[in-house]
């Protein structure tokens, strides 16, 4: 499986590049890669390059820079995400990372936890989803912020927001998504919406999406969701 | 949020049950129900029940039943799981209980370890993934079993089988996915199904589904495609 790296500057007209302790430590210890070991290298700005492990030292490894790695445009892919506890919000993180988001905005509802994961922990979840899954920019991630004034303040068309009772109540899957919803997903924390929630996004202009017959982890939800709306939904105006 | 516990005879005749120490532990150690809290009891044959706690003992816990919780009824929905290392098999088998999976086949893929996880430890995931969403029923579990038989032996229509390799070179997304896809998913291991696995499965019939443009973990490309097929995929036949 390919090995990635991230480098703290811009690769574009690099030929080598010496890497941080930290990601040298990765490389050589965690990931074993010895002298000769093909690589990828990530700016984190967009950039990626193939490389070859030239120097297998585990405090200051050094790469030698080819290709550039092609990244596919994605469309934007919004996240709401309603928060849960912080190790669900970790993991729906990294689902939504892998699945392409390209903003999560965390939301709080009224059944989210006080305790929310900092922003040091949300980006080192990041790097590791970009490690894992070869994606070249970090989603942006704002908030966080109540769903009613993120409500207010969104210009249509919102999108969708999963909602369990619908699932409950009518044939699984028959829902309301259409290739005219917007590519935006929200879902609840544990516990889920409460009902006024609900009807607020349904009267903002959100269409109502069910998951499945039964009641989903927050992850789950996230990665079911955004694959959903990947599939089917319109694109948000590119900002 | 509902609190779920197991009863290992079928529900339907009863007015009250009396659970084993074990689901007692559960309830009144681990989940804290108090004398007169609601709780839903399960038999794992597809019965499911309100209850009122009436003891809260955390050896013999009693609970006096009342409505049967309506169940949908769910089309067939079965996953081909590359086994992947263990426990991201056992990640991968939680969603897809939750995702409607009624059957799950371990499927051994060139690029599978050889540890698989035992059954008694399936069981317990199974159990925890119904206790979390509601599941009356588990999914039947088979395998494992080599890719090149499972091929041989199943009848067509056969599915859809998630191709990373598509999901960098096409458009993302503009796959072969359609309604006349059967409900059924192929996800191969880490490291992907290998190009001639791949290419037994065109040949049998599966179609190549692009589930995002970078390298999804094995269980967020279970949630991912089971929520695909569960959206536009033509129903397996019941057996």
């Amino acid at each position: 499986m390919t090995i990635r790296v991230f480098h703290e500057h811009a690769l574009a007209d690099l030929d080598r590049v010496r890497l941080s302790s930290d990601e040298s430590h990765y490389a050589v210890r965690v990931r074993r890669v010895r002298v000769g070991a093909e690589i990828v290298v990530l700016d984190g700005l967009g950039g990626m390059r193939r490389g070859v492990v030239e120097r297998a030292d585990e405090r200051a490894c050094t790469v030698v820079l080819g290709a550039p790695v092609p990244c596919p445009v994605v469309d934007p892919l919004e996240l709401w995400l309603g928060l849960p506890d912080p190790s669900a919000a970790l993991a729906s993180i990294t689902a939504a990372c892998e699945l392409a988001a390209t903003r999560i905005v965390l939301v709080r509802c009224r059944h989210s936890p006080a305790a929310v994961p900092s922003s040091e922990r949300i980006a080192r979840v990041v790097r590791a989803a970009q490690r894992q899954c070869g994606r070249p920019t970090a989603p942006e991630i704002a908030g966080p912020v109540d769903l009613a004034s993120l409500l207010a303040a969104t210009p249509p068309p919102l999108g969708a927001f999963a909602w369990e009772q619908l699932s409950q109540t009518v044939t699984p899957w028959a829902d309301a998504l259409g290739a005219d919803t917007a590519r935006r997903l929200l879902v609840g924390p544990e516990g889920g919406l409460a009902d006024d929630e609900a009807a607020a996004c349904r009267e903002a202009g959100m269409h109502a999406i069910a998951l499945g017959p039964w009641t989903l982890r927050t992850e789950t939800a996230v990665a079911a969701g955004l694959a959903r709306l990947q599939s089917t939904a319109r694109a948000l105006p590119r900002s």
